[in-house]
């Protein structure tokens, strides 16, 4: 049996989206069906305002409303350190534990060979036209193959670009256990990244 | 830090689905900002399609584009055997089986007074309208507590209405273990179900 033909439309698109399997686009759907009307308007509606009022910030391509996103409008921010990150979750992530208070740069993904991902289609090399006054860049990419490699990538570029260690530290963030993990459990690498990045009390 | 206003928006979209949390909702919503302005707006619109274009069949309530549902409507199915079910997605289910030949009734939902859902907030009554030429009764709703007492309401209100086992035979599908199953490990519930449901061979 066919579902109606609007229903399976609907069925398609959540289909679409990460993490839902064809069982819960279906559940989705058809739980859509029995709200009011207006609720689906708004879905819609929402929908349609995150394309028509989102744009990445000029400087750092943070997801904003405005031509400048609210860290780079933020005059009270530390403008001497840069903090690049794969992407806007990131942001919001570091902004949520308050501790730093300098200002980002978005790359929008990693260099992915596989993916057929390289530096040209991420915002990487405008890095470069931000480094002015800039005396610390810290590298907070994920740390995966790819993220790694990134931040390779980004460190290799800076340096040839004329940036001394003296005049840009480049800095990656900390490895190891995360907080309230488990030794016992701990995979070996992330195990012995802890190790190297020990320090002194 | 705040999400610029339009993300947020369909984040909260996204949270009041079934199933969807917050993080998963951030993630979908941050997803879409990548994805081609059209896929949005494709979506966009078959939300407005599902309310616009979906209906009730007016006579099991199962979920069409018509007025008449495509079982229905189809002269082929025997007209004698009703098979009540909860929700639509029941229907393609016991579609899917194929071994099914009658027709359906949708219920929308079970008598569930804890969600004060009574029988007046069910397509429930009306299962009395169509009764003329019918043999079989089966109450398919699901073997949880609600499920159960709903069926045992329809059984109720039938035979109230005067139809005598010797006019209509109401049956309840079995219950017991799936296929596939390993006794080991069935809940005592489910087992102590399937032995008063043995057949002989």
């Amino acid at each position: 049996m066919k579902l109606p033909r609007s229903v399976q439309g609907l069925v398609e698109q959540f289909e679409k989206l990460p993490g839902i399997g064809p069982k819960s686009a279906q559940r989705l759907a058809f739980y859509l069906i029995h709200v009011p009307d207006y609720v689906v308007e708004d879905f819609s509606q929402a929908l349609l305002n995150l394309k028509r009022n989102t744009r990445l910030c000029t400087q750092c391509h943070n997801i904003d409303e405005a031509e400048l996103c609210l860290v780079c409008s933020d005059a009270t921010r530390e403008q001497s350190v840069l903090c690049v990150v794969e992407n806007p979750l990131d942001v919001i992530a570091l902004e949520r534990t308050n501790t730093f208070k300098g200002l980002y740069h978005v790359l929008h993904g990693v260099i992915a060979p596989l993916d057929n991902i390289g530096p040209e289609q991420l915002y990487l090399r405008d890095i470069l036209d931000r480094l002015d006054g800039v005396t610390e860049v810290i590298l907070a990419t994920n740390p995966t193959m790819e993220g790694e490699a990134t931040a390779l990538y980004i460190e290799k570029m800076i340096r040839e670009a004329g940036y001394g260690p003296e005049e840009i530290a480049i800095s990656r963030i900390g490895h190891g256990l995360p907080v309230g993990a488990d030794i016992e459990y701990a995979d070996g690498v992330t195990l012995s990244r802890a190790l190297e990045g020990r320090r002194n009390l």
